[in-house]
C-alpha cells in the first residue's frame, strides 16, 4: 500500500496548500480519496496517469472535500475515457454531479456509477481483487464517512530453508502459494505446511475526516497499521473543534492510542497555525508514532 | 481599465495553465470575468484582496468557465464576507449553486443576488458609478453571453490655457467639470464650453468566449479599445472549431477587422498546440494590433 498525500489542508486552497485529497496504490489498484479543488491539478503534478483511476471515494459533501470532483470528471470525458468510473459517497452526490453534466449539455462518454452511501453503520462497500473497501460512521456537521482500506494476501509464503533441497517446477510453486499439498516427481507427497508459511496478515489504512472525537470508531480500526486523523486544531483550540465538530491534535493522538494502531499521519490542519510543527509537538507526546501530512508526501505500508 | 488574466486556456486546467478567469479593474471597481477552477488561489497569486470583488459575470456553464465559482463562494463564506455578492450568468447558475451550499448545509453569510439571464439580444445588465455592462450573445453549444464594459467619464476636461488669467474657486472646478457655465466674483458669467473640453470618449473592453465565428459580434463591438476574442484553434484545424462552435486565431482577427476595433488579445487555446506564437502569427497576418493572453499578464486601455 502506498499513500501518496494530495492535499492535506482544510476549509480553502491556497498558493500552495491544497485541501483534502489522497491517492492510494494496492498492488495494480488506484483509489482517490476525497477531491478537493485543483485535485486534477495535483494528480498531474504527481504525475498520476489518470487513467489507472477508477474509484473514487468521497467522505461528505463540504467544498474541501468534493469541489474538484465536478472538473476531473469533465477532464476524464475531454481526454477520452471509455470504461466505467465509480464513486462512491453521501446521497447527493449524484444530484450535484448530473446537474452540472446537463446545464453543460456535456453528458460523459463513459459510464459513471454512482454508490451513494447513507447508512451510519460501517458497510463494505467495495470487494475486489482481495481489496476491502468499509465505510468509517464519522461525527461532523453533515453526514460523513472515512474510509478503512484492507488488502488480503491469500498467497501463503513459500519456505525458502524448507525447498532447498527439493527440485520444484513453476506448478509446485504456484499449488504451494495457493495452499494445495504437491506431488515430487518421483512420486513423494509433502504436505502444504511443511514447506509454507501462512500468508501474510492484512494490510489495513483508515482515512478519518472530518470528525469531531470519536469512540465509536476504536472497534473499526482497532490494531490497523496506518490512520490517517484529522487534527484540525490544537488542544487550546478545542472550543473551537467542539463547535465545527473537528478533532485537535490531542485527541487524534488519543483515539491511535486507544485503538493502538502502528502509526498516525495527522492533516486537514487549519491555516491559522503556521507551524504544522505545533500539531507534531502536540500528538507525539501522547503517542509515539506520529507523521505529519505534507502535499506529495508519501506513506508506505 | 485595467485587465489582469489569470486563466486562458481552454477545457481543462494543467500543471501551469489555468482555464479562463479574467479581472477587470475600472477605478475602483473590480469585476471577475468567467471563473474556472482554482480561480481562487489564482487571485490570490495576484494579490487581488477578494473583498473587493462584489460583482462576477459568467459567459456559460462549461466547466473550464465556472467550476471555480462555487469554491470562490465557499471561500468568501470562510473569510468573513458580510457585504453582498452579485452573480451574473446562464439561467441555471442558481440551482447549481444553491444546491452544493443546500448539500454542504454551509448557506453563506452574506446575500448572493443571482443575475439569471436567458436572453439572446444584448441587454444592459449593470449600470452603476459610469460604468455600463452589456451581454454579447455568442454562438456556441450551451447558451453564452461575452460582455461588453464601458467606462463613461461624465466630466468635462478643464482647458488649462483658457482659465490661466482666471482666479477660480474650487467650486468653479466642480461646476466647469459638471457641465455648468460659472460666475466669477466681479460677477462675469463664463459660458462653461469656453472653458472646457468634451469628456474623455468613453473606455470599452468586451470579452467574447467561447463561440463560433459570429459576426452578428459586429455591430456590438464596432470600434472598441479592446477585445478578447477566443481563439481555441489554428486555422488548419478550422473543422474542430465549427464541430465544437468555437473560433480560429483567423477568425478572431476578421472579427477585430470588421469591428475595426484598436486592439486584439487572443485566447482560450486548446493545449493541443504547444506554441502559443503560431496564434500570434496566423491572426497578425489579418490584423495587426493582436497581443497574446497568458496567465498574469496585463492589458491597460
Amino acid at each position: 500500500m502506498k499513500i501518496t498525500i494530495l492535499g492535506c489542508y482544510s476549509a480553502t486552497p491556497r498558493k500552495d496548500k491544497h485541501t483534502s485529497s489522497q491517492l492510494l496504490e494496492i498492488n495494480g489498484s488506484v483509489f482517490l480519496i476525497d477531491c478537493g479543488e485543483g485535485t486534477q491539478m495535483q494528480l498531474r503534478k504527481a504525475k498520476i496517469k489518470f487513467n489507472r483511476l477508477n474509484d473514487i471515494f468521497i467522505s461528505h459533501l463540504h467544498g474541501d472535500h468534493f469541489y474538484g470532483l465536478i472538473g476531473l470528471i469533465s477532464t476524464f470525458r475531454l481526454t477520452g475515457r471509455a470504461k466505467p468510473l465509480n464513486i462512491y459517497g453521501p446521497k447527493g452526490i449524484k444530484e450535484i454531479i448530473t446537474l452540472q453534466l446537463k446545464l453543460a449539455n456535456s453528458w460523459t462518454n463513459y459510464t459513471l456509477n454512482f454508490h451513494e452511501l447513507t447508512s451510519n453503520d460501517s458497510q463494505t462497500i467495495y470487494e475486489k481483487d482481495n481489496i476491502l473497501v468499509q465505510t468509517l460512521p464519522l461525527d461532523h456537521r453533515v453526514y460523513t464517512n472515512g474510509f478503512l482500506f484492507t488488502s488480503i494476501s491469500s498467497s501463503r509464503k513459500i519456505n525458502p530453508t524448507a525447498i532447498k533441497e527439493l527440485d520444484l517446477k513453476p506448478f509446485h510453486f504456484d499449488q504451494l502459494k495457493k495452499g494445495f499439498p504437491i506431488k515430487l516427481e518421483n512420486g513423494t507427497k509433502i504436505k502444504n505446511n511443511e514447506l509454507t508459511f501462512d500468508p501474510e496478515k492484512p494490510k489495513k489504512y483508515a482515512y478519518c475526516s472530518d470528525t469531531s472525537y470519536n469512540l465509536n470508531l476504536i472497534p473499526l480500526i482497532k490494531n490497523i497499521d496506518l490512520l490517517y486523523h484529522e487534527s484540525t486544531f490544537l488542544e487550546k483550540d478545542i472550543d473551537l473543534a467542539e463547535k465545527t465538530k473537528h478533532s485537535t491534535a490531542t485527541q487524534a493522538a488519543k483515539i491511535a492510542q486507544k485503538a493502538k494502531v502502528k502509526k498516525l499521519i495527522l492533516g486537514h490542519y487549519s491555516s491559522r497555525y503556521s507551524d504544522k510543527n505545533l500539531f507534531f509537538k502536540e500528538a507525539s507526546s501522547i503517542f509515539k508514532e506520529v507523521d505529519l501530512s505534507e502535499d506529495f508526501k508519501t506513506f508506505l505500508i
